[in-house]
């Protein structure tokens, strides 16, 4: 017997995935989490139209905007715990479709081992639009900071940059390729990796770290500005995908371009010389590749080098800003 | 030089506002909060258009976006000490504005002694949405949940029911009035009373509790299901305040229109018969009227009974209810 009122949805959809008894079962105004700090926390949102495409399937859009926090947990050394999710579900979306959203939240609530702790759930005239708050403990000993980088640190980065990017592209018919390629590229812009099994090692060794959601280029900036120093980047080290390397061959991008985009959820950070081998180490038993592609250095801003060790052409542009009306 | 760059705005409207070490400036990813448990965790979204209208000030929006989330905590017998605020700001309303939704935000932080750990500022096509994760810790032995109702328990609620229905329709222009009544409650609607200050007594005397917000009858009906209980409510202990008393007397409006409108924000509880002293001090002691209004009772849904004991007319709409597409 369908019926469209939010505590029913909430009973039918969203109560069966919060099944940790902090979570009152969703039928209270609030969780009660018996967990000592310190705690980790960050909230990130994601709108229809701007972190995702209104024909994206729900269930990669619920993943995704768990996605998006469960990574910037990780870049600070530490495990999402818990997650509160405040969904705002347009009037002309019918309430049947919660069903994929809830699917696709629940698939990643066990793939990353975190508990529905709470959210919300209202509807909106406007966008599909989701607001996850995320909690967690650190896996190490420290927190690492934008500002933590030093002169003489390695500069790192997790898995493949530029596939988010390409997978947008991909989604809207803007390049051609295989199909196995396309749809690898895609699945990384809907619901991208986020590093959770790097979150030990961000706490271990890194020195400053973030996740890169704006473009790489862009984000290493920012460690840069945090952190009073200069990062040097040599383009060629820079880690494409196997999918990335087959597309940028089928298409006339410029490989700048994937440096520049948004959506790569993977993990920038510094960390000494002295760690590199603690740190291949803990790649390979995370399963994740982890790539030097530069040095932190005296200085300011970021120098993308080529292979003549010139500047790289094609970074006119920085990365991704959300622009607003001044 | 005003910019509109996501960053800019963040450092300039919001950093300043987020003192407390954990958040970091806002300059990172994510807050690390030294707290310790057991946390009452709760997340609330107030939508342009659903939760507040399009023109209501900025400052006051914000701290309706704080007060229904501290309204939850105090509920659950909880202060909240951290909040993380997820702003999704329309891309046709101007950055400046942002200016104005700060100062509200910042005059609550201070209101209710309460941290800004972090949050996320991006842009939306559609209306201006806020997402609140509010986090605190009890101010006494237990949560009270909405299950913890007892026959023979009397049912309290804190300050004046009905005024947030008023202040809606005043905003509208859909009632005449003193403008003073007027005022009050359009401020009322605006930005509610969250009884934060009423928190011990939840966590020391509440059986079952929650906040009033989808109306009166509505969310007794939730604590009288979740219990197993039912409750009889007797409407002229239903407390109005002055203003509504006013605007009553001016409008054609049946005082039981008032037990059904949302957005009271006030605190619904049972407790022992044995606490009434104890409760008529906290609520002295915290400037916060408490009126018992009904009963605990076996059996099942709300009864409001009308001077003559029999049952009320005006009921046939139970509260607030967001209606999705089936």
């Amino acid at each position: 017997m369908p019926t469209g009122d939010e505590f029913d949805l909430i009973a039918r959809h969203f109560a069966p995935l919060a099944n940790d008894p902090a979570a009152r079962g969703l039928l209270d105004d609030a969780a009660f989490w018996p967990v000592d700090g310190p705690l980790v926390l960050t909230c990130d949102a994601i709108v229809e139209g701007v972190h995702f495409l209104p024909d994206d399937p729900l269930d990669q859009i619920a993943r995704k905007a768990v996605r998006v926090n469960v990574s910037d947990l990780a870049a600070k050394g530490a495990r999402a715990e818990g997650l509160l999710v405040c969904l705002m579900w347009p009037q002309a979306r019918p309430a049947r479709d919660l069903a994929l959203f809830a699917q696709g939240l629940q698939s990643d609530l066990a793939h990353f081992a975190v508990r529905l702790l709470g959210g919300d759930t209202t509807t909106t005239p406007g966008p599909l639009s989701i607001a996850v708050t995320a909690i967690g403990r650190l896996a190490g000993p420290r927190c690492p900071a934008r500002a933590d980088a030093e002169p003489g640190e390695d500069l790192w980065v997790s898995g493949a940059i530029g596939d988010g990017y390409l997978g947008l592209l991909a989604r809207r018919g803007a390049i051609a390729g295989p199909a196995t390629a396309l749809a690898a590229l895609t699945q990384r812009y809907q619901a991208p990796d986020a590093r959770a099994a790097l979150a030990g090692l961000m706490a271990s060794h890194a020195g400053a770290a973030m996740d890169v959601s704006d473009g790489l280029i862009a984000d290493a900036g920012k460690i840069a500005a945090a952190s009073g120093v200069g990062l040097r980047i040599e383009a060629s080290r820079i880690p494409l995908s196997q999918a990335a390397i087959v597309v940028l061959g089928a298409n006339p991008i410029p490989p700048a371009q994937l440096y520049t985009g948004g959506d790569d959820y993977e993990l920038l950070f510094t960390a000494p010389q002295a760690a590199r081998s603690d740190i291949i180490a803990a790649g390979a038993s995370a399963g994740v590749e982890l790539t030097q592609i530069g040095q932190v250095v005296v200085g300011a801003g970021v120098e993308v080098v080529g292979a003549d060790g010139g500047p790289l052409p094609g970074l006119e542009r920085g990365g991704f800003i959300h622009r607003f009306t001044t």
